[in-house]
């Protein structure tokens, strides 16, 4: 892209923006040699693990359950409703809530979002002055640095342990008199890893305390769309039992299939004593960033829709294949409790120089350097079995490649 | 609301939102009263023009698509597609436009959005920098202001004359080095004015000279959600046939009747020279403000009926009712040309005032000030004809009551 215009002047891009789409435009080149790979060599001929897009449908269920919201004739559907969401909606979510988390919710501590990523913007716009901290934790979906750049507040990045785990001590050494927030995924994009209650519950301790200390209540933000696609019997625990300034900010883009369709929520607990606060301020977020509303009738169609659960049999299968398959021929990789994305060490050193190589056997992923973690590399595996199969072999000969030793 | 909590130290709420809502609280408080005055005395007895929530329902041809839509088993209808809109959607709207506006629209061209105030937002955070200036037009859609404060741009207001038409001269005093765009919004919103040909051809021929006097490219944004709600025979002009450097960003909120639904889009003027770096910037900002993309069952949705003309006989009649009612009484009122507002001068110069004894006679409007022109209120008739036919007693009653004499 040309920086300079034709006519003389700079460019009228903010600043800001030219500059993250320069520093993204590894990412969008990868991108477009990818596309350009599946034009030249057809779509079946590439193993494209760069996109966390479900390639499930959404079931049956959730099918029969639109049609029959549109086939009802019912009046002032498609209206504005209260910027939270309608009030019934968030009654439904609430009654789950109660039901999974012991808690006191009611619609008064919802609103309905435009997917978590509406959500995390919401929140941020809400409670963020100008250059407040938001302690992330790496590897992170990328978009955080984004989110947070959007309300002027500052991502601080702490590091996690080798099996991507929280270390709360680097978390507490991290927080300052700025900290607004600390932002946590989990199960984790890109990692796959579920935060225990144990972490959870030290966390608490630790921002309980630090909110004292800097007499400013530092809110603990879940971000939670794959709370339900999990592995081996692990559970995700909920937040609110163990700190009171929380929320869990969520979509149905994953659990329910539905990505393009942009319908989320976010959670307060009931416990917060800034709750009613908190959920005015981001009304009028909500409203002003111009989301106005999540769409009217998909909060219809999730209402009832809060208990179904995931088909997670492909996942699995995909997750086993690669788990093994990658370990097998040597990476380093840990299977991921939850999610549907492999974090696996690099065997080059240089991630983009290892991704650059995979490219060369039609097997896109994403370099770690993109989540934080140079070293390592992303696999979205939320794809058809037989790719997974497929590019063993690729991975196989470009690990060779690295002239590493291999296990077996 | 308390600003402090109960346990000790500020509330956690970014300072500029807080104030946002206190300064608002007066909106609110109108609400709230207008809420429990409905509770109260049930919605038939209070004549509520405070809100744009179209009461008229879909078009069949508009629900009967949706059936249609959600009645096919395409797959992949659900999931992410690229930032800017399933291509597709995106080439049957410039297929649309190209029509319309005779200019070499391309799916390049145009980036579907969460509606207009989604659109906007996407617009501003891709081109401002921090402080430079946006103008905006009294009396204004007040989310403008909000708006510009999202992105940290400053909403500079200029005056129109009395007819609510343009003052050139004026916007172009305001246009200084920081000035970054000009935000129009036709049919206006709340005054019901449109800008003719002349107008923007005048406008078009100071931003050339202005941009070129600071060597930076000014834009002209177009806000035209109204574009299809018309009266008199007017049309709207499109503004690309005037200058390079503009948008139209619209949504389907009020010409299909789909507000809650959230779908709209943004339209960059082939004539830019900046159009590619500009796509590609709002592109980036549509997915980092988290809409991700706009609603995907609402985009295929709207793009066979882009053609669709609004049924305006209700609104005409209502427009028709009020304004000789109000007239005969002895308000200044103009007629508006399109959308469904109304914005008479207040007979008492006190606009809240006014309101509230109009509130006392069960009728609720919103006084001008919170569209920055004090003096005048804003009638919103987007309602049944027969609360338009009863207001009128009330607001003869009142008008009585300030002591101004009538003109029969």
């Amino acid at each position: 892209m040309r920086m300079k215009d034709l006519v003389g002047g700079p460019m009228p891009i903010a600043k800001e923006i030219a500059e993250m789409i320069e520093k993204s435009s590894w990412i969008r080149k990868m991108f477009d040699e990818g596309a350009m790979m599946k034009a030249r060599l057809g779509d079946e001929a590439v193993c494209d693990f760069t996109l966390g897009n479900p390639f499930q449908e959404p079931s049956h269920r959730v099918i029969n359950r639109l049609r029959e919201l549109v086939l009802d004739d019912a009046s002032g559907t498609h209206k504005y409703m209260q910027n939270a969401g309608f009030p019934w909606v968030r009654e439904k979510i609430a009654e789950h809530l109660r039901i999974e988390t012991d808690q006191s919710f009611t619609p008064n501590h919802l609103i309905m979002t435009v997917g978590a990523g509406g959500g995390l913007n919401v929140i941020l716009r809400a409670i963020c002055d100008p250059d407040d901290d938001v302690i992330i934790t790496a590897p992170y979906f990328a978009e955080y640095i984004f989110y947070t750049a959007n309300h002027r507040a500052r991502a601080i990045v702490v590091e996690t342990d080798e099996h991507f785990q929280l270390i709360p001590e680097k978390i507490k050494e991290a927080i300052g008199p700025k900290t607004r927030a600390v932002l946590l995924n989990s199960p984790n994009n890109p990692s796959g890893a579920v935060y225990p209650e144990e972490a959870l519950a030290q966390l608490g301790e630790i921002l309980r305390e630090k909110s004292s200390e800097h007499n400013r209540p530092i809110f603990l933000i879940m971000d939670e769309p794959y709370r339900k696609l999990l592995y081996d019997g692990v559970k995700v625990p909920w937040v609110f039992g163990y700190y009171d300034q929380s929320m869990v900010v969520t979509s149905h883009s994953k659990d329910l299939n539905l990505p393009g369709e942009r319908i989320g929520y976010v959670a307060v607990n009931p416990k917060d004593q800034h709750a009613e606060a908190l959920i005015n301020a981001m009304v009028l977020t909500n409203r002003i960033l111009g989301f106005v509303n999540a769409p009217a009738l998909f909060q219809r169609l999730v209402a009832e829709l809060q208990a179904e659960e995931c088909d997670m049999s492909i996942y699995k299968k995909n997750r086993d294949i690669l788990v093994n398959g990658l370990s097998d021929i040597g990476y380093n990789v840990i299977s991921p409790k939850g999610g549907f994305y492999l974090f696996p060490k690099s065997p080059d050193s240089d991630d983009e120089k290892f991704t650059e190589a995979l490219k060369e056997k039609n097997i896109l992923v994403v370099p770690g350097k993109g989540f934080g973690r140079a070293g390592y590399f992303r696999v979205a595996f939320c794809l058809s079995t037989d790719v997974c199969e497929r590019a063993l072999l690729g991975f196989r000969e470009v690990y060779k490649g690295c002239g590493i030793s291999q296990k077996s």
